[in-house]
């Protein structure tokens, strides 16, 4: 494989330098927190009274976490480092859980940042020649811009169609011959649900990649997009918090995503006792942002749940890999005492071939306990009058699941295209639970 | 009044050396037109087979028109003038009248198009002490991503918040204090509508000026924006075609739109017999664009009525100003022979202090005469069971529209918030006539 680089130096730099890179920049990055209210209180509580009391990378254990609550504490500028009229621009997430966090940028911040997600295209073996539609919601949402940006820098010809409306985005990729395109994995799911339903055929569209993220994903989902839409899909992970897309990406090996450690510096920790964990062992994701000024976070527990991979990639770069993200801390369901991740029901259903390409988990209350009801749509070859046949999959699909995570669910099937679609990030779980039970 | 420039040396150039600019440019632009399948053979078919036939500003009129329906004609490739892989963005309208036109950039385009647009938000008086919310669609529409880029030129502090959601632009605007925004008239007016009722108070927010286009809209509308949210609003115009906003904007004097004519060349043509028109005279607009690589689009129809004022700008620019487009050539209506234009209306309906912020033109068919319905929100201070006084206003509003347009018109008024709003460019007429008598 022929594989490009967008900055050779730096993807190929030698550990030794990149994490003396790190270090560098690390000082800087505590230097421009201690400007902030935030840290200013934080850090010299911890004894860091200066970037000069970070020596080496180890140092950074002296730098306590840093916390979405506290991201909220702080609003609106309790993390903001620099005057106010060199800001030019804000992003805000509402986030999957909770209140709104508020990144603010100045001129060089998005530059950089932009700089990132080039880097993330381009390794996956796009340029100029190619047309890129960002099938994703532009505004506050960092997903759309950031792309935007970063698609154009690499010189790409960008479509800026933004979310929803299917059958316009499948016009578009017919008129301009997009190559590649940038959604949600569950809307590029619906979308080739969609073109089959209105008859689109996979010849009048030139589609060769798909970048996407903004939602976890199981490798069973990606090979069946790739299998069903005749593409390249690549993961793609970023959060609002550093930045947006562009933190880690997967290069064109398709294992793992490159953290790109000269903007982020990446631990894993244990989420209970919070000690760093050694790579290849899972646990909750900490970052801290290298790569912004006007907003400097530090040591960001990220609450995503993933692993290093130990091993070096074929491609030649050196920034560590990251596992796909599993789930998150905090969208753990608790189902009658059973720790159950959402990913883990989806990594049954996605792999096999008779269901469809929608799911829903619900969840309700049976007098004391809990129950979880699994919603599979059957893929569009299933007779939805053959019981004997649905019976069969609906067997597999329960005994699938609880092998997998012990709890005996109740499996429904529908209909292809009855489950709702969001345009957005996907709502796949619905717990119904009474809240104080 | 202290105005600033942007760029001073430009926008106060003698009128002499202005034009010498424009001729240069033009030369350019013809060059350029005529690598494109559609200008090769429309101005080697006039005669014209490079730059270095237009000598003088009045060899303008060498060059055939472009209208709407070339664009159509030409679409995708037959507008382009380079290589596919050197565009780096399209912007598509599907217009307010019929199919999509698109537009191609290259990088300098880009960077052209922010710079005249941040010129227009500079010279309202903004500078990068402001907090700028846009609320208007990001994607393929010019409106969202073209003030996004020239806000952030000037340095002011961009919040891409998007059109919709009035709720939370509230509290964006009180969170952040945004002091300017952009949105169209009808969403201004609905957003002051929805303060009244979510009770808002005006003491909570920053706002101080807002850009105001996408739709014509009267000086009484302005008038009633400014005096409901106590703001300064200011007219900007622009076209995709044109790339989109930038082409002429309101200065601090706010009389008339400054057309920046070392970007664009305009001319005011008799839409019937297409002569050009002196200065002062009402005719259609005519735009030649001087700043883009990409799409080189010579004198077109843009079907605009407006005219040139043919006074100095107590600001001391020098660039000729626009009247407030006062609609279309193609949205006039034709009602029982006469010709009607929506603008006429509205200024007749925003003028009177009891309507409200909303209204909608709907046409029938009675037998085989028309028949025009007004209808209007009354004011929230107007009681709806005083029919006295509801009466009053019926015949007022009645008699002020025939007095204007000649016609009868039907009136009926509704409740405040009771007709349909739009996020985005308002819809304000109902043309319910069957389209075959």
């Amino acid at each position: 494989m022929n594989f490009q680089y967008w900055n050779s130096e730096i993807e190929k730099m030698p550990r030794q330098d990149l994490e003396a890179l790190q270090v560098k920049k690390l000082k800087a990055a505590v230097d421009q927190a201690l400007k902030t209210p935030f840290y200013k209180e934080r850090l010299t509580g911890a004894g860091i009274k200066s970037g000069d009391d970070i020596k080496t990378l180890s140092d950074l254990r002296k730098i306590p976490y840093t916390t979405k609550h506290d991201l909220r504490d702080g609003f609106p500028y309790g993390f903001l480092s620099i005057p106010k009229e060199e800001v030019v621009r804000l992003h805000a997430s509402s986030g999957t859980t909770g209140a709104p966090t508020t990144i603010y940028f100045n001129a060089g911040d998005i530059k950089r940042w932009t700089g990132y997600v080039a880097r993330c295209i381009y390794g996956t073996g796009c340029n100029k020649t190619d047309v890129f539609q960002n099938m994703i919601t532009y505004g506050l949402f960092t997903g759309g811009l950031g792309f935007h940006q970063g698609g154009e820098e690499v010189g790409m010809l960008v479509i800026p169609s933004g979310s929803g409306n299917t059958t316009r985005q499948f016009r578009l990729m017919q008129d301009f011959g997009t190559t590649v395109v940038h959604a949600t994995p569950s809307f590029l799911l619906h979308v080739e649900s969609k073109m089959k339903e209105e008859g689109v055929s996979r010849d009048s569209i030139k589609l060769r990649k798909a970048f996407a993220g903004a939602e976890p994903y199981s490798e069973d989902t990606r090979r069946r997009i790739e299998e069903l839409l005749k593409i390249d899909v690549y993961n793609s992970y970023g959060l609002s918090e550093m930045n947006g897309p562009g933190v880690a990406f997967e290069c064109q090996c398709k294992s793992g995503l490159h953290l790109w450690e000269d903007g982020y510096i990446g631990e894993i920790i244990d989420p209970d006792t919070l000690e760093p964990l050694p790579d290849g062992q899972t646990g909750e994701l900490v970052l801290t942002c290298l790569c912004r000024e006007a907003t400097p976070i530090l040591r960001y527990r990220t609450r995503d749940l993933s692993s290093f991979y130990t091993d070096a990639c074929a491609c030649g770069r050196t920034h560590r890999r990251l596992r796909r993200i599993t789930g998150r801390t905090d969208d753990m369901l608790i189902i009658n005492g059973v720790n159950v991740f959402p990913s883990q029901i989806e990594e049954v259903v996605m792999a096999m071939k008779e269901v469809g390409n929608n799911y829903l988990i619900v969840l309700e209350k049976e007098g004391v306990l809990d129950r979880l009801i699994v919603k599979v749509e059957v893929g569009a070859n299933v007779f939805m009058d053959d019981s004997r046949l649905l019976n069969a999959l609906k067997e597999k699909i329960r005994k699938t699941l609880q092998a997998m995570i012990t709890i005996n669910p109740k499996v429904e099937l529908h209909e292809s295209g009855a489950l709702p679609v969001s345009e957005g990030k996907a709502k796949r779980v619905q717990d119904n639970r009474p809240k104080d039970v």
